[in-house]
């Protein structure tokens, strides 16, 4: 009897693995790098002998395994295909859960990795219990994970949930790698916050503790921001109003039962979550201005998580 | 056994009713008046009645009846509960399914007026046989439904789908009746379009055929705009850029299978759809830069459509 599912979460430097028990206790967890040449050619043959090995050193086979929960760093579309993985160094489409299905025979479950991190914190992080909740993942970019009744929002083709290409500024705003202008990455990522603290560092008047703008990463923002200082307070507070303003506009779309930040800037922690909340209840539609906002509480191990309980409960 | 169903969209003035066969096949559409008097506590009692004095015309009872689906001008929880019926004077959350449950003994389905429009359009209108579509409805006031696998997306507290809501002027726009500033219902409702054709006229320096502006309505603006009236043009590219961003943004959130303009301003035709979907490729992310638009084709129908069809395949 399948006892046993694989959460899997491909990102573009590491591919992490959860084997869970299907009542979701983890048995054990382990990340190989992923290996990009050869425009990603390997990457899912590595996939499949990873969890090959790890079978046998537990003493199972394929025959013990219920399904496998795959993210990927990309849009996927209902077919299991991956449209844009550059993460990944896939320069074409990639038909993600057709290629592991006739590598290892098992059922394969697949969706973006944000989508993916969002069910592993509905499943067992901060969303634990609730039936819908939206996920923004502040990182390098921004990813997003709706969730309504225990099921993603894939969308038509692929690009539901995509929050970081949120319209935040419509005119004058910066380029975003998706092509578009103004996107709510550019304003509110790890990246965006860095671009924001630079471009608006020379109309301010004051001094500030940044003092060394070339080199300012994120958490040095937030930091001084900590220490009282007016120009870092007043970049997150734009950047909360950005982040709560496209919460309110995802709350009168979705209104979920609550959302949940995480990623690198969200480790800035109550400071981040403050402005955010500020901002959102200027915004929201009255009847919903308490919708609780949360700090992921997985991390990292979100995406396996996900994997696991969107293998346990199908997509 | 069950052959019938029937579809309820109750609005401000009157509310209308269709008497379907399971298979979709319309009977007979009929409407009455909508008391609202006493805090509009005959409402539900008069649909009861008006169901059973049917029913009686035709030789029926209730046995011959599988469910009805409702539409309510409110927010409307889980449980059935209408929360702001403000147009039918309820001055309290009144509980729609449980008291039609009650009066008629039979399944009683609920849902928000705009969400049952979006449904009917699904069933047999614009977006028949898609899986997934968001449907605006652009009246007095604005009016939203999104479809996804078929299931209207209600939300947690009722408030899924209230596009009307969606933030389009962040920083000085007008009131809107739900308490907020510049909802997209400021500036992209009948109302709001007139608003913003007598805001702006006053410095629009040239001549323009809309001559007496205490009189505008909103067929007069679309008129101008079809004769080539330049002030007229530039508002109906303004409501395009609203409308067009916020569909950007529902598109990056939901990624429907194709969007629908319902309600009375879409009347106007191609020349409101082509400004919408000439913003809506500016901000739309590339890969859905061509989602479609069309016009609703169901009209005053769709509400009780929509309402057969959550009688026969449930919320």
């Amino acid at each position: 009897m399948s006892q046993y599912v694989f959460g899997v979460d491909i990102g573009g430097t590491t591919i992490k693995f959860g084997l869970f028990q299907v009542d979701g206790k983890l048995v054990e967890k382990f990340v190989i790098g992923t290996n990009t040449s050869d425009d990603g050619r390997h990457l899912l043959p590595d996939v499949a002998k990873a969890i090959l090995k790890k079978l046998e050193t537990h003493g199972l086979t394929l025959c013990d395994v219920k399904g496998i929960g795959v993210g990927v760093p990309s849009p996927v579309d209902d077919e299991g295909m991956a449209l844009m993985g550059t993460n990944v160094n896939w320069k074409q489409p990639v038909p993600v859960k057709e290629a592991l299905a006739e590598l290892l025979k098992v059922s394969i479950y697949t969706t973006n990795d944000a989508n993916l991190a969002a069910l592993g914190e509905l499943s067992l992080g901060a969303a634990k219990g609730k039936k819908s909740a939206i996920l923004l993942t502040l990182g390098t970019g921004i990813g997003g994970g709706i969730v309504v009744d225990g099921k993603v929002i894939n969308g038509f083709h692929g690009v539901g949930g995509e929050i970081g290409h949120l319209v935040a500024v419509a005119q004058g705003g910066a380029p975003c790698g998706c092509g578009k202008i103004g996107c709510l990455e550019t304003v509110a990522s790890a990246t965006g916050i860095v671009r924001l603290a630079k471009e608006q560092f020379s109309s301010f008047k004051g001094k500030s503790l940044l003092g060394d703008l070339d080199n300012v990463r994120v958490k040095h923002v937030f930091d001084a921001a900590k220490a009282g200082d007016e120009f870092s307070l007043e970049i997150i507070d734009e950047v909360g109003h950005h982040l709560g303003l496209a919460c309110a506009n995802l709350a009168a779309t979705m209104d979920p039962e609550l959302f949940i930040i995480g990623g690198g800037v969200s480790h800035a922690g109550t400071i981040l979550l403050d402005a955010i909340v500020k901002h959102y209840q200027i915004y929201a539609i009255p009847r919903i201005k308490n919708t609780p906002f949360e700090l992921a509480t997985l991390g990292n191990e979100a995406g396996i998580i996900g994997g696991a309980y969107l293998a346990v409960n199908g997509d």
